[in-house]
């Protein structure tokens, strides 16, 4: 950031009065501007013992595999956010959504929230931002192409809590 | 918004080739302004039986209780936001916290992230935010005087699981 959003005068980065931490200021037109985390709303779709994952079409990451999440919008739910992007890149439709894991990423800002879903029907297909949708078993998931870090934690803690028969909540930290 | 940040041109809202959402574009620098929702970390502190709440000394909801909670910061996990919060509001120190309920706000585009945490020692005391902080026996909770409806929401579903003896993750949407 270096010019104010409102007003387009120069932003100086500064601690503002009452605040513990440097913010970008505006002297002209006295707006704070804050910056924040962001969510990525993810679902790991489920149909009779397999899982749907995504292959990315775009960067980062073009080519590896993911369960489908994306960046959480204005205006919706956790869980809305979570079947929007199912439906976006999976072109699959999902129900009885239940939270499964909640991973903060301090280094990046992001906060992965993934919910559990059952696939309505057996019917999907790749979005604009996936080249390939499959339903793995889960002894098949493609560990070494997996797109990111967190989706291989993630996935990982899936596959033992699905062994066990029971998933808990699962809240870690990747730093 | 109505100026880039990055260059100070005036921005337009349209939606992006291969977007489906209007976004902030800047025609002059190509940037693209995304906005997303905020995370509210929360903390329900806890010592023998009691719960520990603040009365807030700043707008929205001044002279009203909540539990410590505040817009989570770049560089931080969800569990370090919400003790940092405790901290800077209470002056308390928390540990072994737990995720314990997790509300989606649409209408306002935030989520709250509130943990259930052991206070290290009853000691506590306002910080700038706060008027006054007190430990609360769960039959004393100012309900008349709560600052936000997902406070009370929250607090209401603390308090019927303190009598039930047991705090399942409690997940909900405040439309």
């Amino acid at each position: 950031m270096r010019f104010c959003p409102y007003c387009a005068a120069p932003l100086e980065k500064k601690v503002p009065p009452g605040d513990t931490l440097p913010r970008f200021v505006c002297d002209a037109c006295q707006a704070i501007h804050y910056e924040n985390p962001k969510i990525v709303a993810g679902c790991i779709p489920e149909w009779e013992g397999r899982i749907l994952l995504c292959r990315r079409a775009i960067e980062p990451r073009s080519g590896y595999w993911t369960f489908p999440a994306g960046f959480m919008e204005l205006g919706e739910s956790m869980e809305q956010a979570a079947c929007r992007e199912t439906l976006e890149e999976a072109n699959a439709v999902v129900e009885q959504c239940r939270l499964y894991s909640v991973v903060s990423m301090p280094r990046i800002s992001q906060v992965y929230m993934v919910f559990r879903a059952q696939m309505a029907a057996p019917t999907f297909g790749p979005g604009t931002e996936s080249l390939e949708v499959a339903l793995f078993d889960r002894g098949k998931i493609p560990w070494g192409e997996l797109a990111f870090t967190v989706v291989a934690r993630i996935l990982r803690q899936y596959d033992a809590d699905a062994k066990a028969g029971r998933f808990p909540l699962y809240v870690d930290d990747l730093f």
